[in-house]
């Protein structure tokens, strides 16, 4: 019986809480302190803590319970409300980085980055990490600038929104793909059956609730946020181990089926110290302590910028282009693109389930890092310059979207909400039944 | 990568609560439905679930945050106000089933049922697993026929209060004991010096929280909890590792400490879900899950009865005795003494710790399993007789122990009311800073 394990994660908590404070204090995104602190304490530098399969269990369940917790934070009425051109901005943002991940990741296989997995799913998950933006950086910029209520502040909140659906979409295809099965007929099968699946869990579920809502008034809550749970874990292996999907997704899909039942943000609401006191630092953590520091050969080095330059410019092509088609002028254009350029705790999500799945080499999650730290730093600069000198003739009297924002419990604003333990992000949906 | 443990934590959550429900319902304690739920999954009846490490180190952790919890529940003023008469009924009551239980354990050592270890440790570990009463069955019995107000049933309440902290006291020397030290001496120095440390600790804790209190106002609230976690977690592995005293001793005193601090009382609402949502359940099943059945040959049997007799009669002849000492009539010593004979969580969560430290056979948990519930069956049938035909004469008008029972956050409370999942029991204090 050893009780190493409670230093262990007394340190985890400890690190990465104090630099969370600290990155957030540099403007960074606070997953950065997280992954800085299981750096440090890993074997990348100090060798503190070793990698185990406590802090591994942990942190797969911690990724589980984040999805979850985004999947009840997604407001289905908002994505219906974003309306056509977010949609187009979001989907031509997904499908660039899309396709030059795949084409970077593909040129490199075969070196010391590569996983050992077939040449084309291992592109297709780099591309997939490129895929989803973390919009809060942005958000704070243009707030900053007083150009958040402009049409190009409030689209980009609605591509967004799209954005981090589309993105599991891809993930959704790309982990069925992986699961050995070389039929593209039987993999679109088995994703199909998995939403019927979801759909008769998201209707059995929903009477369940009314009915029991009714029938228990006020006594016993708790039996909710548990009930939610066994629905979460059970959804979370029936995805992967039935379907062939991500358990994440499994996850994320109950997220959504609670989100729209009785006491759903009681539920959320139960389910936040449950993540920030334990699971998400410690999975934000282990993605650091897990880093291998690769020599810093030109190899990695030419990797790594080429990876930063695809990440940014991906974005604003892409988007740009989506907001081209929408009718955006030049310039609007620009400032989507740089808006959505930011990544976060996604990206990481979704490296590491490619890590899991034998399709993402560890030794890529330094230049990931890299590249999510870089697009920090880089997109609040592109995006005051593409602003600098505007007046404020296009600013909007007011945007439902941005008034949203602040609830909008997006994936990406979950999971930074989760680790940066402070203000009571997820606040209540005012509850229907209430 | 295995994905199993979602469904095992799955069918863990579903089951416990279920059968948490089931037992309530009749009458029994709701721990009983989790054992069961363990016992039926585990390898003695359907073998769905095997032992293993995840679910281990799970279950150490749960103990670890409801004895924090326990801590953080514990009033110290309502201790003190407690009186005489509740603290001879409890030392007593105490000293009794130690010595009843260390003779019993001390016979039957060398058989199927010792560990192995150290023949008096046995003993006194088994004594103190019989030390700490369960007092919510008895309180619900005296509501039930009115009986809850008189002198009797407020003694009881006193007597219970003092009775957790007595059984800690106990369980403190005994794992030291068993800390490899064979000089007392030393051994009372290490306990010394762990208080002095936790002295230390409540002072510097307290300093520090009502600085930061003072600084952050309103802000940033989630650090709170985080950094009383970092405490918990390190006064645990202190406790363990640097005094030889039992980890889940220095939760304890973690949870003591932050009661006393400002937001103590928002930090113990935090770790109600984190509880009852993973860590409680899977603690409780995972007892079960472990048991081993013996083969019920005459010893086994012989023991068990024995067991359950003196788990009874110990608390009668114990806490009656303490009574009497008081000038309680003969009557009244009796009422008294049946109202103490009940166990519950407590005696599990110490046979496990004396189970991790080879001081308890695993072979034991199905005879205390057995014990908790015959207490749990008989204790309300001794108690009605002890009472029965008795008038209302010394009931009082009213009694501030009562009036804080439903507050009161016992020891056994807290577990009990993590495990149900129900109301919201852990009603948070007044906070004197709110």
């Amino acid at each position: 019986m050893s009780y190493q394990y409670l230093l262990t994660l007394c340190l985890i908590l400890a690190s990465t809480k104090v630099l969370s404070i600290a990155t957030g204090r540099l403007q960074l995104p606070q997953v950065v302190g997280s992954l800085l602190a299981g750096l440090l304490l890993g074997p990348a530098v100090f060798g503190i803590i070793q990698p185990n399969d406590l802090l591994n269990q942990l942190a797969e369940l911690g990724v589980i319970v984040i999805m979850f917790s985004a999947g009840m934070g997604t407001n289905i009425q908002d994505l219906k409300a974003s309306g056509k051109s977010g949609f187009l901005v979001a989907l031509c943002g997904v499908l660039v980085p899309l396709g030059l991940g795949t084409v970077l990741m593909y040129a490199f296989t075969g070196g010391e980055l590569s996983s050992g997995g077939p040449r084309v799913l291992q592109g297709l998950f780099l591309g997939t990490v490129l895929t989803a933006t973390s919009v809060s950086i942005t958000v704070e910029t243009l707030r900053e600038i007083g150009k958040l209520t402009t049409k190009a502040g409030n689209t980009i909140l609605a591509a967004a929104l799209i954005d981090d659906v589309l993105g599991l979409v891809c993930l959704t295809l790309v982990t069925s793909m992986a699961g050995g099965d070389a039929d593209i007929v039987m993999v679109l099968v088995k994703i199909v059956l998995f939403f019927v699946f979801a759909g008769v869990m998201a209707f059995a579920t929903h009477k369940f609730y009314v009915w029991y809502d009714h029938r228990v008034k006020d006594r016993n809550l708790h039996r909710f946020p548990v009930s939610a749970f066994v629905l979460c874990l059970f959804m979370a292996w029936a995805a992967e181990e039935v379907s062939g999907v991500a358990d994440i997704i499994g996850a994320f899909a109950a997220g959504l089926i609670i989100s729209a039942s009785p006491k759903g943000s009681y539920i959320q609401s139960k389910f936040s110290p449950l993540s920030y006191l334990l699971l998400t630092p410690i999975f934000f953590a282990n993605i650091g302590i897990k880093v291998t520091l690769p020599h810093l050969d030109g190899v990695v080095l030419l990797f790594t910028v080429l990876l930063v330059a695809a990440a940014i410019l991906s974005k604003i092509i892409g988007c740009g282009l989506g907001a081209k088609i929408c009718g955006f002028q030049r310039r609007q254009c620009l400032q989507i693109g740089c808006g959505m350029a930011c990544r976060g705790e996604v990206a990481l999500i979704v490296a590491n389930k490619g890590a899991a799945m034998g399709l993402v080499s560890e030794e890529l999650f330094g230049p990931i890092i890299i590249m999510v730290v870089c697009c920090a730093i880089f997109t609040p600069i592109m995006l005051k310059a593409a602003f600098k000198g505007e007046g404020v003739y296009d600013n909007m009297e007011s945007s439902s979207l941005v008034d949203d924002y602040e609830r909008s419990r997006r994936l990406d604003f979950v999971a930074a909400s989760l680790l940066r333990h402070d203000k009571e992000m997820m606040k209540p949906k005012t509850d229907k039944k209430a």
